[in-house]
């Protein structure tokens, strides 16, 4: 297949939007993506989404941002699996680019979902027959793996709170952030409201909405529309056993290991050259566990590099640059295709008081379910 | 990009499914269409599915499936255009596969939506803020088209009659379609229910449950799994604007022709080498009009083709050879790739009773919404 590079990118703050409809924010980010790559139009678009069936009555949804945008006539299409459904639709343009079938793409996220009460529906991400029958929910999974994780490794109490410490300190440069002005210490995540035990409210990352796109042309071309084009070196989606308890060992993130894997032999690099990884972090724990599931720590000792400040700029790894799913804010549909831009930015040094000093690789990691789908894209400059 | 070819294919009966889960229908047809192609593993499954949000309180359909077949790891994704997501699936498997990416790819459509009150559902295909609080839904907006139709070109009552009856007529010979024991007169159908004025219940497709597989490959190693390989000449998606409303003409389906036209360019052929066409024959009126957009009729003529028995063997172009959407049924999700099953017998000679002589090219066209997403592939041997 032929290379493909992001040429623009469009983003709108995270927040609980009350005065546009689902499908003006939609619109309004590929207008500033197609601004961003001096377009004005382009040939097909992919869109995602979680929660619109439910929330907007809508199950048409890409045409329905195509009509909005002004691209009547274009290629529409929506992708979708469960949370990780923004990298979805960045990999059906990736391969329509990559394919030689589609010249410029557009990958556009949107969720609207604030405002009501959402858990039920995230939840049908889970085993409607098996697992909602019982009240599991995502928080209830992600509770289960965090309590098995402290029966089998006894860390501190304090060990996994270092994470959202994190994301929320670097979503204090990021202007698109939900989360911009705050700041907690591991004492406050350890005393903020009991959710689910053992997560607690500062664990989880928040409800909220948001839209964000990005552009994709073929490499040979990317120049006529950006300047600092930033390629595509690699994309992977990878599955586990649907439900956690048929895993083998439901602390170790299989799919995040296999996907990372791929995409790592696709890029041809190896994790350690990874420059930035934007993770997952919808809960303290699942952010730990990639860790792990990556080959950053052992089993048992993700928590250790958060808590030795191996995160940040100049550290082993730093993750969540730009406040990650926690403080950047988590508007599921639109979560990936966030990741993307906020890649791009630092790629290309623009990504403010965020910035990580000589970024050259950024790896993405998008979760469906409790790490059910797992779908890992490499950017590089 | 490379050329790609369906090896395999799985279908079971369109009906109403009781005994079985969603899941287990997908399942099935994976299996089904692994031992046509011989294969006991793909590297991707691309799901369709339109109602499982609310239906099955499923939002990760393609993981599910992966899990319930046995394919745990590989890579799994849902694509949707609303009714047009079986066609959108078999259109990123076949992206994925022709860019180089995927070797093995696997697209499967899935609907389980009978024993339930789904006209609201299904209206979710149209604008929730703009067409849903006027009460309208899929019936009654194809019933406006109907009725603009009569009012503009005043054909005999039943012109729009010999469409159910030529599909009823097709289904008796296909032992998957939902009825294969019907046989109908113009009058009958004139003297059917009123549903919505002017359509009546013989004029729209049923509420029912199906799932259908099929399995791509390269075409340079096609026949290791299938002696008689078929091509995807053509894959195309174009969209119209998304109210019927805000088109110059509603009687002119323009992503009907779009797609159609990009469809042809990318197979370089005429409409008039197409040895049969699979169209979206959800409602009378739908089939005619896009007889219209296709040209193979003049706007206001496109039932004088039904009435003149040109739409079977032998005429200008059979359609809805094995049932269509209107008696084979019509699971929504699941119905582009029934489309593409019946097209494999039809050009492999395996269509029995159904069987179009010497078909060589297949058209298959597939609609989201009132023809707000159309998707058109061209299938050859």
């Amino acid at each position: 297949m032929r290379p493909v590079s992001i040429v623009g990118i469009g983003q709108i703050p995270v927040k609980k939007v009350y005065d546009k409809s689902l499908r003006q924010m939609a619109a309004e980010v590929v207008e500033l993506a197609l601004e961003d790559a001096a377009l004005d139009r382009v040939d097909a678009l992919y869109a995602s989404n979680m929660l619109a069936d439910e929330m907007q009555c809508q199950k048409h949804v890409a045409a329905l941002v195509a009509d909005e945008a002004g691209l009547t006539g274009i290629e529409a299409l929506q992708v979708r699996a469960a949370m990780a459904s923004g990298a979805a639709a960045l990999r059906m343009a990736y391969l329509a680019v990559g394919s030689g079938t589609v010249e410029l793409a557009l990958a556009v996220g949107v969720e609207q979902m604030s405002g009501s009460y959402v858990t039920p529906l995230l939840a049908k991400a889970l085993d409607a027959e098996v697992e909602l029958p019982h009240g599991e929910t995502l928080v209830s999974q992600n509770a289960h793996l965090m309590q098995v994780y402290f029966e089998r490794y006894a860390p501190p109490p304090d060990a996994l709170a270092y994470f959202p410490v994190i994301a929320h300190e670097n979503a204090r440069q990021n202007p698109n952030a939900l989360f911009s002005d705050r700041q907690f210490t591991t004492a406050d995540v350890l005393e903020s409201r009991l959710i689910s035990a053992p997560i607690r409210l500062l664990d989880c990352s928040p409800i909220c909405d948001g839209a964000a796109a990005v552009i994709l042309a073929p490499t040979e071309v990317a120049r006529r529309f950006s300047a600092r084009p930033v390629h595509i070196l690699a994309s992977a989606v990878a599955t586990d056993r649907f439900r956690i308890t048929d895993r083998r060992d439901p602390l170790v993130l299989e799919a995040v290991k296999l996907s990372a894997e791929a995409a790592c032999r696709q890029a041809d690099i190896k994790v350690a050259q990874v420059s930035l990884l934007e993770f997952h972090d919808a809960f303290s724990i699942m952010a730990c566990l990639t860790l792990e599931a990556l080959g950053y720590a052992e089993p048992g000792t993700g928590w250790q590099l958060a808590a030795s400040g191996q995160l940040g700029p100049g550290g082993v790894i730093p993750v969540a640059t730009m406040g990650g799913l926690k403080a950047r804010g988590h508007p599921i549909g639109a979560t990936g295709i966030y990741q993307a831009c906020e890649a791009v930015l630092q790629l290309t040094g623009q990504a403010g008081g965020c910035q990580v000093p000589s970024a050259r690789v950024a790896m993405l990691q998008s979760v469906g379910g409790v790490a059910t789908t797992v779908i890992t894209h490499i950017l590089a400059v």
